[in-house]
């Protein structure tokens, strides 16, 4: 048995390379033959995510169906998304699909370190409004913080700039958002939409804080899926949390 | 019409990781959906394609056939082979395809400047072997320099180095290898196994050649593909040129 993981991605195309990479730097193999069999689909023609549920744009649920299911007919038996925002239709695309799926925010929350209590949320303005990781952060007793009207209008505006290939501008409008966020104490940033991670890039020994990457922390949570269902021995519990802790 | 381009990967995942990361970096465009269609197919147990064509290992024919079949079967119009070597099956694999296909060396020597007049050839063993590239080279009129036998076995253990996970041991391997062909007389070198590249990654500035990355000049040819398809003004007609030209 393969075991073949699915990315369903495009959303957006340097994420979804960002994932493909992350697999294969984090498993730690000795040939080409022991690395994880995956098949990524990047077609990008997904409607905006954002678009759809702030401003009432196409939805892009009818795309995340049908890439679904292309990735089980070719052969996936789990599927992961590296886009946060499209997890506002997980539960959606879990009860159609016909194989597994690893949550993003499961995978992204079971990294934070019990002792962060502070918290701060990079995200887009719709993973903000669908309140998708701030109700299980509170839940789980710590404090959140997002950033405020103006500085998320600016987090908003660099990942666009990034998604339109200016990784300069967007690190101009992104880090300023989290110096701010570190003033108001936040001990450990949660990057909640997968081109943060890429934003920030080699950046992240510059901020006094921690780092909890989401698409890092699906890939992990993927490779353990994959390594259960080998009899591996689990090559990845411990988080690599990046920054200072 | 989506005109996705399919990558029969996993020979190594890195280069495959490397491929579709560079179809979003050589691609400017404004937002996600106007980036390319693509479905990565990286199954890694191919068998491997040196131990076959060298010494009589299993042939990865069968499985590099099954993973075409199965990219035409999820949409794609247009396979590329992120790995030099596995080009020895081009012809054959064409023969079975039900859709068209961009050979890397193609690609590669249309890169190659009319001035470059002594060309080195960094490659795996088996690509060497099969003689792919010399024979083309050579009926081109260029001078064509190889690795000496011993520093062939270095950039062979260089190779597999960076596929066991171990950049540094690999630089350390490759480098001298590169200097070598410099001393030649080389004044350009040819990448010729999608490892290569991955190797001498950002240290390219150092030697004093051009270097012609063939998953680079796959992934602009593609892109062309996909250009003309879409009846799109062609973006990545010029070749970007590696080092001092």
């Amino acid at each position: 048995m393969q075991h073949t993981i699915g990315i369903l991605g495009g959303m957006g195309p340097a994420a979804t390379a960002d994932m493909l990479s992350k697999f294969v730097h984090f498993r730690h193999v000795g040939q080409d033959q022991q690395h994880i069999p995956i098949i990524a689909c990047s077609i990008p023609d997904i409607p905006d995510r954002s678009a759809c549920l702030l401003s009432g744009g196409p939805s892009p649920y009818d795309y995340l169906e049908r890439y679904l299911h292309m990735l089980e007919s070719a052969g996936a038996e789990c599927i992961v998304i590296p886009c946060n925002t499209a997890h506002y239709w997980f539960d959606r695309l879990q009860h159609s699909a016909h194989v597994e799926m690893i949550n993003i925010l499961d995978a992204t929350l079971a990294e934070l370190p019990h002792h962060s209590q502070t918290i701060g949320l990079l995200a887009t303005d719709a993973t903000l409004a669908t309140g998708l990781y701030q109700r299980r952060l509170v839940q789980q007793g710590k404090t959140l913080y997002v950033p405020e009207e103006s500085h998320q209008r600016e987090v908003m505006q660099a990942i666009y700039a990034y998604k339109a290939g200016d990784l300069l501008l967007s690190q101009t409008l992104l880090f300023p958002q989290i110096e701010a966020l570190i003033e108001r104490g936040v001990d450990t940033l949660i990057m909640g939409c997968t081109e943060i991670p890429l934003i920030i890039n080699t950046e992240v020994a510059r901020f006094n804080c921690a780092f909890i990457d989401s698409t890092a922390a699906l890939v992990r949570a993927a490779i353990r899926w994959y390594e259960e269902k080998n009899g591996e021995t689990a090559s990845v519990e411990r988080p690599e949390l990046l920054g200072v802790e």
